[in-house]
């Protein structure tokens, strides 16, 4: 099973925390092995890394770590592999340029049938259904708005393709231009805001802990969205099957929701993503 | 001033020795103290590496070292700021997806009064005069062909692209699509084909040997172009004024040279460098 982790903030934290527990699941706690990737906007741009080793043992990974980069808006995936090769050219995150500013993209899932015509602004570079998906969501984007839109209306745009890709599967996925970030749950997503008072959170995946009070300021406000929780002691909050959030200065500012949401649970998610024989 | 390194191989090599002495010009035996970047094609995707601190000193740059990243194109630049904001949308090599290829382009030099119209297709995302560059080639060949073309057609269009644009001032560039790798020069761009028999080579900035012929098989063929010579013991070939050259398998396979070409010392385009104030 493959996972998403994101992070968008009011100001520039770093992510090494949530990653710490995330990077286990690549080849230590869980079974996520085959590379994974992490995008951090810096301003208008981008620091990308990408690994095809599993990130418990990535060299890559051990960076990301170290160098403790603060960003308002991470996207992050671990892969892994059930089907497709594993290269460089189909690892997660994927990006593009649109309007003059970069956006990246990760997803879990798989979508059948799906192979919308070759784009006059957009072409995949690999073969994966994650890059056709992006791909088309910024085609169809860039071909009705010659200029960004308004926000409302770039939600409604975003809601309306999501919606039409998920027809053809699993369509969990988040995207992001370092402004906001859009985050998709065709079956497991759970985010959390932190903000003041902040407390104490422990990892799930490892012994460690971290009082946030002494890393922030009382005007800080955090989003960590994930796949699945991260900390055994805060409560996370899930997002309902086929519900699009937009998240900009770490809380959901706009969100789409169905009229009668179904939240699913863990194992229930985690089944459909075995009986799919896929990455989820 | 400002460094191109790029390399062009036939088969995929470690490029560890010649950055080594590449990077120590940012910031230990040279100025160029304001961040560095490397690509490394990887099969059709692309490994990037971008950071603000100087190359000498990065911990981006001690991982490049200890991970020994094989490729068949790498393109690396070192910057010296004399204008302009150090930021990471600022920061070369620049990356877009072209033709379902990516591209990667670094330059060093100054264009003057060159802001071509907002693309259709591509957009900067940061304010270089480079990186509006690396967006009207990519854009005047997206324009003009829908597909890919052979390779000596889109030789003819990237030389005439490059007259227009030298035009406007020092145009020192290197662009790759990870199968071939154009390199341009307006002031200083050195070259050399290591090939059988392997010889021994020493770095020019480093205290650092190495034998060629104990990494290579004999049918290795690897060019290695840089702003100058890296090594002390070899002969460096140099690219005139205004030529433009394509590089593929680790030779060069097509060039468009002035009638009478004319190479330019060192110290020359050093000076020329600094009178125009600018990053050469």
């Amino acid at each position: 099973m493959c996972q998403l982790l994101g992070m968008n903030c009011n100001t520039p934290t770093d992510i090494v925390f949530s990653f710490e527990g995330f990077r286990l699941r690549g080849g230590l706690t869980d079974h996520h092995a085959d590379g994974f990737g992490i995008g951090f906007f810096e301003g208008r741009g981008v620091r990308l890394f990408h690994d095809d080793k599993p990130s418990a043992h990535s060299p890559v990974a051990d960076l990301v770590r170290a160098y403790q980069i603060k960003s308002e808006n991470v996207i992050a995936h671990i892969r892994k592999a059930t089907q497709g090769q594993t290269s460089l050219a189909n690892t997660h995150p994927f990006m593009r340029e649109l309007w003059g500013e970069y956006w990246l993209f990760a997803h879990n899932g798989h979508l059948k049938h799906f192979s919308p015509a070759p784009g006059d602004y957009y072409c995949p570079v690999g073969n994966t259904d994650s890059e056709r998906a992006f791909c088309h969501i910024l085609e169809q984007l860039r071909q009705r708005f010659r200029h960004k839109p308004d926000n409302d209306t770039l939600f409604a745009a975003v809601a309306a393709l999501t919606a039409e890709i998920r027809s053809h599967g699993l369509f969990n996925f988040m995207m992001s231009n370092g402004d906001f970030l859009f985050a998709h749950a065709s079956t497991l997503l759970y985010y959390i805001v932190r903000k003041a008072p902040f407390g104490q959170a422990k990892l799930l995946d490892d012994d460690v802990a971290i009082d946030f009070a002494a890393v922030t300021t009382p005007n800080d406000k955090v989003a960590v969205i994930a796949t699945l929780p991260l900390t055994v002691n805060e409560t996370w909050q899930q997002l309902a099957v086929n519900e699009l959030v937009m998240f900009e200065g770490g809380d959901i500012v706009r969100r789409d929701v169905p009229a009668h949401p179904v939240y699913m649970s863990a194992e229930e998610g985690l089944d459909i993503a075995r009986a799919a024989g896929v990455s989820v």
